[in-house]
């Protein structure tokens, strides 16, 4: 032992024998590092000061890619993220699901959580208001870390578990006995074959062959892959020449996927599954009666990429398609891990899928290029797609599930429009029919059993929440109900699920639209007719908004209001459907009073008031009785689809018989969207029942 | 500095600071290695002490897999194997190609190396004579290594250039023109498409098709994979809309395999491949004109694995089929390489693909199992293959290109009988024909248009070497001719190449059995007539045999003899072959008078004497002008197969037509083989051209 010798108090057993001096632990440092000394195999020095080179070098690099911890409250979810990531990116990597309508841009506002501890820097916005910025919110989107950071996620921030049309028994009811006669795309056959002897020694493939044509299948046309052929021998003789073989079958040619040992009784689910930008729903099916044996429901994780398909295309465009893939697949797997978690099955009993989306979506899901969607000429790469198998698209299901893609008549109306009109039936039927699905898009058919048209309006998400200050989906705590004393301009609401409002879902704000025009507080252009100094009136800068519901009525401790920008976007959604009503009418040189029904479909119209949606013009000036509500149509024919090899060909063809009309370069349509920018229209004889005060 | 504690002798500066003793590094060793000392994390003692302690372990740890290196001369390959591991072993490591005809059971004495420098154990064996002992000449699968060794490599194991029948010119030209209107399975279609517009605004996909209509090409039963969808909308806008579409036509349902940018000239290759279990030879066809560009031919490197199919199997079973399937693609891949290098292009040219090969063969190379072809009542996994895709099986072309695969009839007669039926067309014709396939196996076929009977008889490979003293394959310095003095018994020879003698091919051994017997060397029943006291009759223990070859005559320096076990085996395979013939011909109730030509076929055939088979009694006594020699006709077959759908369609229907008898248990076949195992046969009668001295 000896002292250290820059340390003269510090004790250290440390010696360099070459220059016989002692050095603390803070001091360990060759003193020729470079030369070779005879002492070093033996010193503690040259040793010790490695280690701690090493050491120190390690710490460097640690700290150059740094991270802190983020901890997301009231789920506790924590998640580390590289220095100059954003609070967005640390949720999405969590899986903590916030709203996000422009992927980060900014712009929208929606991304809000509250500040709780740590070290942050959030960008300047105007999208907070001086109260929310009181209570410590910030945007997820323009929040960057600088140290371990605590955040809340505020209640209009949870997505709240999603009301879906159609859901639950009444739909199974509804839909059970909707299919006839079954005919899956993978059918199971069980066999029970002859075994082989010398007298009869053919291949086993041809002894299979020979059984699968006794049951009545036809093997003219029957394919079988190598792989399949790799396990035939052993799977033949592993239940003494009993089997179950799965037969696909396509247009023109069947295949073998696979033969398994044993003929017991055979059990077979199926998936119908609606790929919506915003929502996705999935039924589990059995496929030997029809019936839904679980239905899950739940948000788009592509979402995170934005509102709209145009969103989620440039996303793509940006990131790859393969990333907007990944987020649908784990949305569906989750679905349908949950489903099946709920009745206890396993995933390889899921034989049969049908998927039904718009073209965007379902592009996306497949992991194909939609580039050329959003560019004039706008052109989908396939409309029509082939049987696929689970296993090649990433579906949880069998592998060799066969997968039907309901076909995509144009880049802009999709297979949940031709699953809808499979549903709806006025396809093959003689009454005129208009309908229309309102979701983050707008499309219109027109037509019955001998022609059919249609086109898409570019409306935008307002109905559905987006762009809207307040604006939420119809999920718990909307407001979706609304009257307005036309004395006290006071408002009376209800909300989904009867509990404190969050904000107003797209039937809430039809409601409050033709309230405050028919109460006067709006004029027909949409701008307020009376100043601020009303109590239910508030003015930020230049804008003027209605209160619908004050602060403390809400559990954000915020005035929900509706803003003259609110109401110009939705004056520019209605206008845009309706501008699509007439031009398709008057390509068909028809007027509405010749249609014989509207069918409504989409979670948007399940609270619609139809006299109210008259009233600001988004629907026209006809008889009410016409109008009937659908539901979820595009999950309804998704289910028809899945049990019926009928129902498929007919929606190969309802896809290759629809004329559309694309409006994007249409100079009638600019015309007629120009007229509806007005409550309810410039022309308002149009709308004879609506009495203006 | 101080004196080791153990070695006062030994000056240290390993001091442990505890105990105050010094440690020399042979005794580096921490006293309380248990427990913590709190001079431990400073003590040169316990770091070296630890290091010293893993250094031996793993020095330990390397011992037990110690590693041997072998160095192979005259090619100089070097590898390394674990200790245990025979020669034989190392030389399949290290892709040395020598001949292991019963697969290392150390029964065939095939597998011969020469000893130069090591340390090495070699089992006992008497398939070595004194002169190859002397000469330190060993059995590779009966020797292990126990250090270093170097072996080299003697004369008569290296493998010679195969000669191979029908290839070269001569065949090339008899075979081009043979098909009149190719069709390719994989046709490429190059398109100029009509870009979209707003007004014709179509999917991709649908584009794409309705190009290839107006080529005339049928898209009702069109499909298309999901990863060609993926590239579809990058391919077509790639080179403004023009392409070249690859389409597979199947039964029933045509695919579209890739969609490729620019519609420029299209060149396509295929392949016609032979799979035989000795050879393979592969021929490299311009698919526009038929002509065969390269054509390049190898030892199938499952020889490793034993002579014949059974032996493959029973390897197949042991090590896994996927070992069988790498060494027959390692073998085809190379030559495929080989022939390409000739023409320098590129092996995605190749588009089409054509196998002929036995059913073991077939199933082994695309890692079907097979051990239910050598069980009772012996039946294959495939008689009729899918048509497949290169990329699938591993076989060196384009990934898409389309794999057709000769059907197999039957467990032991294959995919290559029913290509050399496609080449001599009998099946067609009306002459009653017998058709001989001799090649490791025995395959014969009695026919004409209207009826076809197939049979296999285990002829064993006697006739391609196996089991046979000094036999050996149609190659350089094979005997192949032999004429002997009936007065001095003296023999007169010729060799393919002319070159010295190094064994005896199939002829030659024919040729040799008749002449000993016409000469009176041996009698009718294969034994020898005269003793050892004449100088060309060698006795070793009880075993006789004749001298063909003195050893000064030899590059191996060793007499080449025929013993008489060898006699017997060529009189077992003879006779099994002759039994064959008598068998079908007495099913279908004929004689050999009534046959109108005898088609021979397979390498063992080119160098054929007809008389003297008939003298030994493996051909039967009728007009010699009635034999006709086809040369190698499975490769024939599989290149008419591969430029034509109907020969492809005619092959399938010759598997299905053919009525398969199976020997095995056939008690009428007992009874002529047994009958036949004399010269030529205990019936005379049905020789009266054989006139016995």
């Amino acid at each position: 032992m000896g002292k250290c010798r820059n340390h003269p108090d510090r004790e250290t057993s440390h010696l360099c024998s070459k220059h016989n001096v002692y050095m603390c632990e803070e001091c360990l440092k060759c003193n020729d590092p470079d030369i070779y000394c005879k002492f070093r195999s033996a010193c503690t020095i040259w040793f010790m000061g490695r280690r701690k080179a090493r050491w120190e070098k390690e710490k460097r690099a640690e700290e150059v890619i740094k991270k802190y911890k983020v901890i997301f409250t009231p789920e506790d979810k924590e998640i580390e993220v590289p220095e100059g990531k954003t609070l967005l990116d640390a949720a999405r990597e969590a899986d903590v699901h916030i709203n996000a309508s422009c992927n980060g841009k900014g712009s929208c506002g929606k991304c809000k959580l509250i500040f709780e501890s740590g070290n942050i820097k959030s960008e300047p916005t105007t999208l907070l208001s001086d109260r929310e910025k009181e209570k410590n919110y910030i945007l997820a989107c323009q929040t960057k870390m600088l140290g371990e950071t605590v955040v809340s996620i505020p209640e209009e921030t949870i997505e709240r578990k999603l009301k879906v049309a159609g859901m639950g028994e009444e739909a199974t009811a509804l839909l059970k006995g909707l299919v006839k006669n079954i005919h899956p795309m993978l059918k199971e056959i069980p066999l029970e074959l002859e075994p082989p002897t010398l007298n009869d020694p053919v291949s086993d493939l041809d002894r299979l062959n020979r059984g699968l044509k006794k049951t009545g299948c036809d093997i003219s046309n029957l394919s079988i892959g190598i792989k399949v052929i790799r396990e035939l021998s052993a799977a033949m003789r592993n239940e003494n020449w009993k089997v179950t073989a799965s037969i696909i079958r396509r247009n023109g040619a069947n295949e073998i996927l696979s033969v398994t040992p044993g003929n017991g009784k055979v059990t077979s689910l199926g998936l119908a599954i609606d790929v919506g930008t915003t929502t996705i729903v999935v039924y589990l099916v059995d496929m030997l009666n029809g019936s839904i044996i679980a239905a899950t429901s739940g948000h788009n994780r592509q979402a995170a990429c934005g509102d709209d398909v145009i969103n989620r295309i440039v996303c793509a465009e940006k990131d790859g398609v393969a990333k907007l893939s990944r987020m649908a697949l784990a949305t569906i797997n989750n679905l349908i891990s949950e489903a099946l978690a709920a009745v206890n099955i396993d995933k390889n009993q899921i034989k049969n899928v049908v998927i039904s989306g718009n073209t965007t979506m379902t592009h996306l899901l497949l992991k194909i290029e939609p580039k050329y969607i959003r560019r004039e000429p706008y052109i989908p790469t396939v409309s029509e797609f082939p049987i696929l198998k689970a296993g090649d698209i990433g579906i949880k299901a069998n592998p060799i599930a066969a997968v039907f893609v309901m076909p995509d008549p144009a880049s802009y109306v999709g297979g949940d429009i031709v699953s809808g009109l499979l549903f709806a039936e006025f396809y093959r039927k003689d009454p005129l029919t208009l309908f229309i699905d309102v979701g983050t898009n707008g499309e219109i058919v027109l037509g019955n059993q001998d022609w059919l048209m249609t086109a898409s309006c570019s409306a935008g998400p307002a109905f559905e929440g987006g762009g809207i200050r307040w604006g939420m989906r119809a999920e718990e705590g909307a407001i979706d109900k609304i009257s307005i004393d036309p004395e006290t301009f006071e408002p009376t609401f209800s909300t989904v699920d009867d509990v404190t409002p969050r904000g107003i879902c797209g039937s809430g704000m039809i409601d409050l639209i033709s309230e405050m025009m028919l109460t006067g507080i709006i004029g027909q252009d949409g701008k307020f007719k009376i100043d601020s100094s009303h109590p239910r009136i508030k003015k930020n800068g230049e804008d003027l908004s209605y209160i619908l519901a004050f602060a403390e009525q809400t559990p954000m401790e915020e005035d929900i209001v509706f803003t003259e920008i609110d109401i110009n976007s939705l004056i520019l959604s209605k206008g845009a459907i309706y501008a699509g009503f007439m031009v398709l009418l008057k390509q068909a040189e028809l007027d509405f009073s010749m249609i014989d029904q509207i069918l409504i479909s989409g979670g948007f119209g399940q609270y619609l008031n139809i006299d109210k949606a008259i009233t600001i013009g988004l629907l026209p000036d006809i008889d009410r009785n016409k109008f009937k509500y659908l539901g979820n149509s595009s999950i309804a024919g998704a289910y028809m689809a899945l049990l019926s090899d009928d129902y498929r060909n007919e929606a190969r063809k309802i896809s290759n018989n629809m004329t559309y009309i694309d409006f994007s370069s249409n100079r009638q349509f600019m015309d007629e969207f120009t007229s509806a920018l007005f409550l309810p229209h410039t022309d308002i004889n149009a709308f004879p029942n609506v009495k203006i005060q």
